[in-house]
């Protein structure tokens, strides 16, 4: 395996996906497993999981998110760009009612997971949450809370330094190259001792 | 480097530590620098950084952090086993409110670099915010979400399995070895498609 730092570097936001390569459940099992045996606050472990490689569930929940909210002209990947699955993260609101740190460990575990596979994805945060659990039937006790989009990426995705007061909205180039603006690591370490 | 489920499993929470290993200022800024090529909700990037690798300034947010609730007859690391630098994860609420999810992805790629390195920490949310602001002079924009101890981990953590209805609540045995009971797999995985 490559270094935890290529293996970050891989670890894009990824939009657009070769279709043609299916995921099994297997796949998709083990990433969830691996969340696991990460940090959860007072180990309260309040995460429970839906995961999808069937094509149908696959449109239902594709159809419930909101893609790429700077790029105003593009609302999602066409048919064969789309992801071959997906991990529906929920909060269960009986063990506890907000887990966003949790849920954030998790999604970075799936995802630096994902790359180490040669898979990548996308968290979606925006999501039309009321329609999605009439689909798959989830408990009012389920909090629907993070979506991540799994495949096998077909874009190219480039970081570039923001400098301060520069805009951080990411954008494509002509040749759809995809563009992200990072802050400077000068401007994030406020202080050192 | 050893593969990612190998490194996820060795990042444990770790409370005591080798306080004779010192860390480097640099170590602790390459642990930030990697924060900077991961995931942000709409890529805000709201996160900024307090470092310290100073044995005043470790003192001073030793102190001011709540260790370990569950184990009732230990205060926290004695001297010689205390974490060699901290890491202060603050939330620029000028650019966002509330980045809990992006504090979880930093936080686990700081701790999973750490294992790769040889080090361990832990992660605190139970912070006296009062006190440790006014001695770092944080300015009210910056809310403190999250502190990391990082050092050389000194002791032996077991993760075991909790069926559903057992207790979560990490224990220690007569040896001093800490037990963590994780949720099954099958608990967590609520529906398959």
């Amino acid at each position: 395996m490559p270094g935890l730092k290529e293996l970050i570097l891989k670890t894009r936001s990824y939009r657009r996906f070769d279709s043609s390569l299916k995921l099994t459940l297997k796949e998709l099992i083990e990433l969830v497993e691996l969340t696991r045996y990460t940090g959860s606050a007072a180990n309260l472990q309040p995460l429970k999981y839906i995961i999808s490689a069937d094509s149908k569930t696959n449109s239902i929940i594709y159809d419930n998110l909101a893609w790429a909210d700077y790029l105003n002209n593009w609302n999602g990947p066409v048919e064969n760009e789309r992801p071959a699955g997906y991990i529906v993260i929920l909060t269960d609101k009986n063990i506890k009612e907000n887990a966003d740190i949790d849920i954030g460990i998790s999604a970075q575990t799936i995802l630096l997971s994902a790359s180490e596979r040669g898979l990548g994805g996308c968290m979606f945060a925006s999501i039309q949450r009321d329609t999605l659990r009439k689909f798959l039937k989830i408990p009012q006790n389920l909090k629907i809370s993070l979506v991540i989009a799994i495949g096998k990426p077909l874009e190219k995705v480039i970081i570039e330094d923001a400098k301060p007061g520069e805009s951080i909205k990411y954008y494509r180039d002509k040749e759809s190259v995809h563009h992200v603006p990072k802050r400077t690591l000068k401007e994030i370490l406020f202080k050192t001792y």
